[in-house]
């Protein structure tokens, strides 16, 4: 019977990634009335450092409003921590009296996990709890922290759509996604009709060719008079380099200290601008940069995404008693049920867009993607099909 | 009494403008019951090319599924009509029978309906209807299409402030308004604390300066370990020039046919990436363009907005007895109320930030201002601040 609980928040924030605090706070007090709750303030720096709250002493009132709220309330962190760090994680959660850590966080986390499970001997419970709006994680249908940020995503291509049959032009949307196209794929969610916006998809999983690009974008002009693109930050060029590398000038690039680039959205955005002024000269276009805005916008948490996100946090307190693991969000074929597999299963492992979800031929989605968006995220809004 | 009435949206859409469209319709219909009520599409272009559908024919349901549907319904144009040009929609608006003329836009727009109801001598009643997230209407307390815009804006920063708890760095984020700051001083809407995100906001009515701007963020982040601003496109450097202009390389910088500028928020969240990599290197910032995201957002049409949009196209009807004019959102003390004003005192003028919104000393907005954005836009979500 586990005396003293750790959660820890990892990664980047979601709309819902309180809830999952909120889900394992509540489990662990119905099931072990005297157990400690701790949170540790930036995740595992915190844990490291001996920075915790006690989520214990919060009333269900006080959590219930932490979950409603988007982002990490404990605070995150990006460290990746090495054997020394890990050590010393292992070291702050024993002081801390921890029998069970619970680290909620994308495939890294479960790769600290996994490394802190084994180093601890099993004298510490590790549970991974997933979260990233990337849903890149395997084993999972879906991550809590998607959904919402697929809404935003949505309706926000679905207004530009009506934008610009008003204002005919070429609009492409940066969205967030180094590796994994579906939070880019999610612009279809809310689609108005079969060639409705966005009329292009470009996503990491497919080499990005720019005479193919302007090609695409010729023919849904002549079709449409119009053309909405959704491209993802990652996408990467025929030789695999990122997009921005092969077209950016390398006095333009910014690396960090390890000399890797720092891949920013506006160096994208910057080049398919260059890209559409030098190659449909004088046609009017638009280049925006979503960046952080789907993340954690308050005004797109969906309620699925909230419920599920909490029910991870229940089922990560319960799977202490069964000697922890990835908890993994799986799609029984009526619902989606939070399922125990083991750690190194997800760490450190990336999931890219199905082949069947990308269409061979065209720059888009095909039938199963949206099917699979439809199932996660039904379209809120009704909408009336404009005059023009 | 009229017979038949002609109603256009002109400029760019907001997540409002078919209310108005609505309204005059419903209105249209309930005090001439014999008058047809003809759509122009794209605004004076389809007056001129005798290109309409007929709105009065349309049942209650489907122009309540229009109105709440962003963007312009009849489409829109950007044409500035010369004086042939505007010969060719008086003749166009006579082919169609038109008695009145409902023209849905900002100053511009005005500006057209003034020429046309002079050049007409009377014998066609033109009324505007004011329309503009920028807000920037003279006469006007504020803009039908405004708080819709400014609630996406002030959830956005709000969300990125929880984001920036949790992770902090550097945010900026660019907000659209080429001359006036309303929509970027709306990221103080729903501030969560008087130090809260965002700390900085520079807008189009005071001057940028470089070296100000890093001071600004060096004193924010020694307060606060976090620095988040809301900046506008249309910011300018202390000669006036727009900063694009002024810190871009003149061969990076996009020009139109006639010489102009492509002033695009892209330009300048890339000369803000590398003002913040060369004077604060090595601090995480980031730097997202919102561009079209607040303009007709599906996700944030508020309902204030919705009514006043559509109050503000009942009243246009009412004023084509009154001789036709321009409408006028005025707040008398209590409540909002259209009033009618001459179209010569809203045509073609900008409405700027008043100078008691600015602070004299700090890059930021004031209690006058933020007085005036509480009375528009009271915060909709309740928040639990977070741990850290």
């Amino acid at each position: 019977m586990p005396e003293t609980f750790v959660i820890a928040q990892g990664g980047g924030p979601t709309a819902v990634i309180n809830q999952t605090v909120a889900g394992a706070v509540m489990e662990a007090r119905k099931r072990y009335p005297k157990a400690r709750v701790l949170g540790a303030l930036h995740g595992v720096r915190g844990v490291r450092d001996g920075r915790f709250i006690t989520l214990s002493d919060l009333s269900e009132n006080e959590l219930r409003a932490m979950a409603a709220t988007p982002s990490a309330a404990l605070g995150s962190t990006r460290d990746k921590p090495d054997e020394a760090y890990c050590d010393a994680i292992l070291k702050g959660l024993s002081k801390a009296g921890a029998d069970a850590f619970v680290y909620i966080g994308g495939n890294d986390t479960a790769g600290t996990q996994s490394i802190l499970a084994e180093a601890s001997g099993g004298r510490i419970t590790c549970i991974h709890a997933p979260k990233t709006i990337d849903n890149d994680l395997v084993e999972n249908d879906h991550t809590p922290g998607f959904i919402s940020a697929a809404e935003f995503i949505a309706g926000a291509f679905l207004s530009v759509d009506l934008d610009f049959r008003a204002l005919p032009g070429i609009y492409v949307g940066i969205v967030m996604g180094r590796h994994a196209g579906f939070l880019t794929a999610a612009a279809t969610a809310w689609q108005l009709e079969d060639d409705g916006a966005p009329h292009l998809v470009y996503v990491p999983e497919r080499p990005f060719d720019r005479s193919r690009f302007i090609a695409d974008i010729r023919a849904t002009l002549e079709r449409q008079g119009r053309c909405v693109v959704a491209m993802s930050e990652g996408v990467t060029g025929p030789d695999g380099r990122s997009l921005v590398e092969t077209l950016v000038s390398p006095e333009m690039l910014e690396r960090d200290q390890h000399g890797n680039i720092r891949l920013s959205g506006t160096d994208l955005a910057r080049a398919v601008e260059r890209m559409l002024a030098e190659d449909l000269p004088g046609r009017r276009a638009r280049v925006d940069t979503f960046g952080y805005l789907p993340r954690g916008n308050i005004a797109t948490v969906n309620e699925t995404d909230a419920r599920e996100a909490f029910e991870a946090g229940v089922f990560a307190v319960e799977a202490a008693e069964r000697g922890g693991g990835s908890v993994a969000l799986q799609f029984g074929g009526s619902r989606t049920e939070c399922r125990l597999v083991p750690l190194s299963a997800v760490a450190g492992k990336t999931r890219h867009l199905p082949d069947d979800f990308l269409h061979p031929d065209e720059s888009q989605v095909t039938g199963v993607c949206r099917d699979y968006l439809a199932r996660l995220l039904p379209r809120k809004f009704p909408v009336a099909k404009p005059f023009v």
